[in-house]
């Protein structure tokens, strides 16, 4: 199949791209370098070092003898967006390119705009160019289980059967997320939805959870083929972080209670959960809902996990939580349909953690630990010169 | 109390700030006049003559003594917005300064970006004001029946309790509206929910059903404070639309089966809606929603009762409907909470349609009867040169 991969420079975007690539697909990846941008901006850097996209696509090919196609661009420029697709006419088009860090969007007003606007024109635009060069293309779509917030109902895939005062309707599942991040993607969710219903369009909303671990196959085959790993308390995903902080002799930081429960999955299970979904398409019209994530935890049983089996000293730290969120609640979502697709999950057991141990080792001199410190706060106030930003580098 | 509206020159803002006025309330204004420019932009033009904005203001203090203050500016341009709503200080803020029209948001991609992104951007703006300048501030924004789209089950008034395995959890009602306008204020609607958990904000959002009437005892009481009152397949309401037909003779056009249901109400109503909503405002950080209409008809239903009553001939002509929506449906929407506050509703009775005749009949000379024809359909094929648009005034 004939793959385009949005975002194809990203965290999860390069080792998809590669993955889809492996497997014999004909990829090309496009990308404006966004991600990389905001480490200038904030004073961060991933903690392994990543190749220029060029530099990997090129190792890329030396190794596998495969091709990646690269395309720089922003989709936002709806003439870009639409010769991209119109040149590359794929079967599916995998879409990474968002912003997508719930305190990056909170950092200030300027950040929550940017984020709204980047996702959401993004996206249109997207399905603006699939429509006019073929409405057939499969938009694989990656939004976030962020997006159902912490419902006293069991959250199901995107879709629920609501029955009232005796009447019973398929309704799209409730939305209550936590961030202006975690907003864009609802609006990301129902503009896709109207367009598989207005213009016939097939697309897959991957509601993906926390995502762990830097090594695929893939990335792990040579140095220039890494994929970034983030430990900031603005791009750090949480088990990342802590992981670092654990190699590092820092205590394990803990916001609020630390009940909050989140669905997880490992890097691996990421990039083998694009693969699944792109050789299955749905049929003309359906919007398709999984989510994607293979465990759910809550942030203090990571970080006892951790402190459990880290071959050290490890400190838990409780401290106030920065975000508005519900400290402690019921959760149970379903992640039933990627199964059935055949993902064979791998489970964090404690192998798996000593591999990013590992990582974190190897790197851990180059840890900033002023970075571990969330500086964003879940408020309004006016902040026009960005002390929030200015102060994660300070 | 201290009022800003937002969009205060166009068909319903105007007539709010001066109902506002009228009874008591500090009322400014603030617009960007965009309304007057998509007239521009369209070839189209209000049927019943506007006077410029200052004019306006002037004669209501010549009329009533009572001054409006005026606020020229943007809503994106969040200085701006932060400038005014600083400035004025309001007890509450009307917001009715979006683009609302949904086949104006579906007439190519460039008019659906521009819709989402004004609205979107405009509305977190006042939310990221209202947060920096005084949290009590009570915002009173204007959505649309349409968020709802057609469900099988009855429409609450945004909020649904969902009981699913055995628990229960009162939750947004889902929505599956059916244009990019209509997505705008579901996207409005949760970026404001969010505003109200994360920052403590009180809000009503008012989903209002489709308007209908030029006059209100305000904007008949001089030339110069009448509104707005379009026609056209872009900006004009259904109802009006319809009555204008059979004022000139033509055939009154019905889309589709004509089964299509909506909620509708009287302008009068609208403005009393929201001093209602106003003077009784919310608790702290409650998000609430008030479907604002008081009866519900079908399409075809709102014809043949022009075609009983109009004194003269009078043809229905069914047409292919340009809009993707559901031909056959259940609807059943509840709006009860406007009138426990007091509203008394006009009901759509024969008097009532008498005095649109008469508006449509005074006017009818200057109406432009190619604008009745509807240009743009719900497809996504690309327009780089918008012929759609230039259709409407060919």
């Amino acid at each position: 199949m004939r793959m385009l991969v949005l975002g194809g420079d990203g965290y999860l975007g390069w080792p998809t791209a590669m993955h889809l690539s492996a497997v014999g697909h004909d990829v090309s990846v496009v990308d404006n370098f966004a991600r990389r941008g905001y480490d200038r901006e904030l004073g961060v850097t991933t903690l392994v070092p990543i190749a220029p996209l060029e530099q990997r696509v090129w190792t890329w090919q030396r190794v596998t003898g495969r091709r990646i196609g690269v395309h720089i661009g922003d989709l936002t420029d709806s003439a870009f967006t639409h010769r991209v697709v119109d040149g590359v006419r794929p079967d599916a088009i995998v879409h990474f390119a968002e912003q997508r860090s719930a305190p990056f969007s909170m950092i200030d007003q300027q950040h929550a705009v940017y984020t709204q606007m980047n996702n959401v024109v993004g996206t249109l635009n997207v399905l603006y160019s699939i429509a006019q060069v073929d409405p057939r293309i499969h938009l694989i779509k990656l939004g976030t289980m962020g997006e159902y917030g912490t419902p006293n109902i069991d959250i199901e895939e995107g879709w629920l059967e609501v029955t009232h005062h005796g009447r019973t309707d398929r309704m799209l599942y409730p939305k209550r997320p936590g961030s202006f991040y975690h907003l864009s993607k609802v609006h990301d969710s129902h503009n896709i939805e109207f367009a598989c219903r207005a213009w016939n369009l097939r697309a897959t909303d991957l509601n993906q959870g926390i995502v762990y671990g830097q090594e695929t196959g893939e990335t792990a085959s040579h140095g220039d083929l890494a994929t970034r790993f983030d430990y900031d308390a603005v791009f750090g995903t949480v088990l990342n972080r802590l992981v670092v902080q654990a190699a590092c002799g820092r205590p394990l930081t803990v916001y609020g209670t630390g009940n909050q429960i989140r669905g997880m999955l490992d890097i691996r299970d990421t990039v083998e959960c694009i693969r699944l979904a792109a050789e299955s398409p749905p049929e003309a019209g359906e919007f398709r809902v999984f989510n994607q994530f293979t465990e759910q935890f809550s942030v203090l049983e990571l970080a006892q996990l951790i402190e459990r089996i880290y071959p050290g000293p490890v400190r838990i730290e409780m401290m106030e939580n920065p975000r508005a969120e519900a400290s402690d609640h019921y959760y149970n979502a379903a992640h039933r349909r990627l199964l059935d697709l055949g993902l064979r999950p791998h489970y964090l057991s404690d192998t798996l953690l000593d591999s990013l141990f590992a990582i974190a080792r190897r790197h851990r001199r180059h840890v900033d630990a002023r970075l571990f410190t969330p500086t964003v706060r879940w408020t309004a106030e006016p902040d026009p010169v960005g002390p929030a930003v200015a102060s994660l580098a300070a």
